[in-house]
């Protein structure tokens, strides 16, 4: 993640950049560079960045995009607004995946805030990424486009979150013994009507949970034999 | 997307309702609720949602979590903390898809901005959600965490970005007719010396233009036309 890139130009809302630091660090990403911003970094980027802290000072200034993407080997342009004229468009999913197969640095090139990127700026960039969105409202917060990059970026390179605690699986013989204790609680107490489905029923139920664990079905013979003791 | 809802538990900051509104009508969601807000909106909501002014107009008040979600098929728990004990374990993209899957009100439901879920939230929903990030800094701005949640919802149910203007593409015999006139004008001028790979590093090259067009063949051979005109 260390090879992609995050440039933000002309940005001019005091906190904007702090958020897009955070944003970066939640996903890894440390690399961002400004663009002739519009203001000096405010006491709210700071406050916004948090634990992103270390990318917002560690943020390099170039006076054109040019110079922020020169040694890059693929630039994207974010853009809400479609163009006549555009270097190829691609959904950021897409550009997530192409962006994971070059191994060299990349960028990924966000506009102002009110203004957008400029049409020099998206043909000094190879690929136009819209991030998928409601036609009639598809301007995203600056730094909320940031994180959903960041997001699709680290996804694309596999992420996954960490498993849950490794549980012992019911086996079919595991879950045939619920069934047995349930038909004969259910026999014995009246419950079960001739002709009744609650076989079929309960089968269905327990089928569709995914990963049931032995321990489960254990406490479910414990309450059923609890309640059936004589 | 609109059985689609968004429920902020005890959120505190002022500006982050809004900025949670403007991220759900980019995506197109509606539905917003919040749980016991720890603060009445604020001016900067009102500024920060934006074009979602609505869907903040709209928001309704519930005072416990069970209540906003009582009438919901299933209901998402978002986190960024592992628990010992939690509801399924589900990462966001699979929490989406099976959130696309259910015909009936679903809920995604985020904690406070400090603290997160409470164990009572977490358990009255049916699912734990954690969203990819760095195992370090996995701790996302509540606005940023509702839009990628929001994104993800939309990509699950197949959002596509607009085509491009369709353009005629190039044929084989477009490419062909290319190559024989690089070729033709390669030996012209002398460029293309004996053994020359130049033939190959072409093709290669024009190969891996994808969606290359029959209009931007032409432009080129033109341009060959013109400089090799007597």
């Amino acid at each position: 993640m260390s090879a992609i890139r995050i440039v933000l130009c002309r940005p001019s809302h005091p906190g904007n950049i702090g958020a897009a630091a955070r944003a970066m660090k939640t996903m890894g990403l440390t690399d961002l560079r400004l663009v002739a911003p519009a203001r000096a970094l405010a006491p709210k980027d700071e406050w916004m960045a948090t634990h992103g802290a270390d990318v917002l000072a560690s943020a390099r200034t170039h006076a054109t995009l040019a110079a922020a993407i020169a040694d890059c080997a693929a630039a994207f342009a974010l853009s809400a607004r479609a163009r006549e004229w555009s270097p190829q468009v691609l959904d950021l999913r897409a550009a997530a995946g192409r962006a994971a197969t070059i191994d060299a640095p990349v960028a990924f090139v966000f506009g102002n805030e009110a203004a957008g990127l400029t049409n020099d700026e998206l043909f000094a960039c190879q690929h136009l990424v819209h991030i998928p969105a409601d036609p009639e409202n598809s301007s995203l917060n600056l730094a909320q486009a940031v994180q959903v990059v960041c997001y699709e970026l680290r996804m694309a390179r596999g992420a996954t979150v960490p498993a849950m605690r490794a549980e012992m699986p019911a086996t079919v013989a595991d879950l045939e013994g619920l069934y047995a204790h349930l038909e004969e609680a259910a026999r014995e107490s009246g419950f079960m009507a001739p002709g009744s489905k609650l076989r079929e029923r309960w089968r269905r139920l327990f089928s569709r949970v995914p990963g049931l664990e032995r321990e489960e079905v254990n406490i479910l013979r414990g309450l059923l034999k609890s309640l059936t003791k004589k």
